[in-house]
């Protein structure tokens, strides 16, 4: 019965109305999401990011699928057709911190006017090439926000900085362990 | 001195070259990559991933950078302007497992003819939402490859597959923890 409708642009009134049906049946927070490549040459690949399963029922929303490119720059063998798939994980960080600040803001009442964020991380190619080297992938990434707002404090907003770390998927993806299955047929 | 150039569309001599020169300066393996993101409305963002340092140095073969949308769908609040930042990190990996693939194979003398993957990850979105769950992450992602080669057996191709994985910089980010540090700017 919430008189605010829309906040940043998120629909807060289907937010609460979200939380209240998954609390309630559980199995409705539940989804596997998918992507495909292809190769096409070197270090070259298309990507396809189209369906994913929610509560087990496919869904329908997307009319096609996203189309990515993945590639190297020159100096790692490619042609710079897309950004590498490192970059790509920067990426999704940012794209994940946006999400969560603007939207737990919403759910708070914090208008947001400007939300920012650069990624950096620090990488040893070593590994990978089989030479002895700190460990495969990034050994630190640092994520810097900037927001405006012009409704919320300094210390609100850096209260909802802290929430949005604990609650961030792909944050608790790269700071955590996750088990990853790897198989390959032979075609 | 190898008559091999070019295999899987990857420059050979150019690897090895590479593998030589950080092996000799370690200081040539190191890299910080980059991307940014700002915020359009609700849970659409843009992404920018331009310039990135090697050696100490920005690289600049990159004309402009490539531009990335992210957004959720609508069940997840938002207009599929682009995919969700889990299903980008989805998209990482099947790219950085594709390119270790093809490039190993290449220093190896493996020919490949087909290189696809499918990644699957599984995902509560409770704790996001700050209901109780399993993890804010994926609780499990799965890779499927699917290879062809006309110079390999099964068994060369699966060993390469481990080989892969051992490597792979996505991999280690997800199966592994990184330190990832945060910080917000109020402006």
């Amino acid at each position: 019965m919430s008189t605010i409708t829309a906040k940043n642009g998120i629909d807060v009134d289907q937010l609460v109305e979200t939380i209240e049906a998954i609390r309630e049946d559980p199995n409705l927070g539940a989804f596997t999401f998918r992507a495909r490549s292809s190769w096409v040459e070197g270090t070259h690949n298309v990507g396809e990011i189209g369906g994913f399963t929610h509560a087990g029922a496919e869904d329908q929303s997307r009319a096609a699928p996203f189309a990515l490119q993945g590639d190297e720059p020159p100096v790692l063998l490619g042609s710079n057709n897309g950004p590498n798939a490192v970059e790509l994980l920067l990426q999704a960080l940012a794209f994940c911190y946006a999400v969560g600040f603007v939207a737990n803001a919403a759910a708070k009442g914090i208008e947001i006017s400007r939300m920012d964020y650069e990624i950096e991380g620090d990488f040893d190619v070593r590994p990978f090439l089989g030479l002895e080297g700190l460990r495969p992938g990034f050994t630190r990434i640092r994520a810097k926000g900037r927001v405006s707002s012009p409704n919320a404090t300094p210390e609100q907003l850096q209260e909802l900085c802290q929430y949005v770390q604990d609650t961030s998927p792909v944050r608790d993806c790269l700071a955590n362990s996750i088990p990853v299955e790897t198989t390959l047929q032979v075609v």
